[in-house]
């Protein structure tokens, strides 16, 4: 199952949570930016932000959502937070065993900790608390190559038709929302060809 | 709980459609139209619709929540269909004992039928299976009175920052999607103060 997300999504905050638990192996993260697809529908930022009505609606729901799934829960201050950054490092890293780590500290960061992630220094700090080379990562992760692959990627979201976050995709299937995450696990595990990332 | 749905919305299909085995009592019916409150969003269409790639998505998810509920599924040929008059139609009997059936039945002849449910024909068909005088109803649905009171409850929706379909609202709580029903009935069953439309 690949798992597409942006680290600035609400909703991908809840997957990203779930996914250890639920999904421990066979999980292809794919992180990438919502902004160029909203802006190819012709929005200029959320939908959450421009449907005043729906945005209210989101900061009410999440806290039953986190409540419901036991995660913590502070709404960010500022909405959304610039993911560049963490998509950036999340493209470098993805393949290391510490991605998951990586994604759940910086999800809450912003979700819980009402957190910067889209500074060098929040980053730097999640980074260095896993054990790994902080200067060394933010260096590889704003080079032209790295800054391409995640252009690229996005690229990708688009030619796969992805139009939100999280959005799984099993094999040919798309799984949008949270509210999926289930239903995409159940397609995952009945059709076992599809659950890794064949379709790159 | 009030349920607000709009006849026209595959996702209130579901919701309807669940609704009885759910919550066999307890539920305000609230019929209302999503075409004026999308209007106001600068939107001449349904969502699913504008958007393509979601729109086309929506079709993707459909049958598989339908399996997944043990519901029957056609894709309808028209998308949205004209809600106008079975909307007019529910909020003249939502007090009726067979509110239910009729909501039902005219869910399943728009999404498991392909019939056109925005004619008179369809809906006179349906009023009569369920024993009820096909032509006064009709009658009385288009009188200016009971269009005043379609447009009066399409104007409640947006006084409660309704912008979706369904909608489901606990007291002050609001629900969206149908993949919101299950929590909006854990509150109502959890806040039986609530649980009728005090908020009218």
């Amino acid at each position: 199952m690949e798992f597409w997300f942006d680290f600035a999504s609400n909703y991908s905050y809840l997957s990203v949570m779930r996914i250890r638990e639920l999904a421990p192996e066979g999980v292809v993260w794919r992180p990438f930016l919502l902004g160029p697809i909203f802006k190819d529908a012709g929005w200029n930022n959320s939908p959450f932000v421009l449907q005043k009505d729906k945005g209210a609606y989101v900061w009410q729901d999440m806290p039953r959502q986190c409540a419901k799934y036991g995660l913590p829960w502070r709404q960010p201050s500022t909405f959304p937070r610039n993911s560049l950054l963490a998509a950036r490092i999340g493209i470098l890293c993805e393949a290391q065993p510490w991605m998951t780590d990586f994604c759940e500290r910086t999800m809450l960061a912003n979700f819980a900790e009402d957190r910067d992630i889209g500074g060098e220094q929040c980053m730097a700090e999640i980074l260095t608390a896993l054990g790994q080379d902080a200067a060394a990562i933010l260096h590889a992760a704003q080079t032209d190559e790295n800054k391409a692959r995640l252009r690229e990627r996005t690229e990708q979201a688009k030619a796969r038709h992805i139009f939100g976050a999280p959005t799984f995709l099993v094999g040919d299937a798309m799984f949008w929302g949270n509210d999926r995450l289930d239903d995409a696990l159940a397609m995952t595990l009945s059709s076992p060809q599809s659950s890794s990332g064949t379709a790159r």
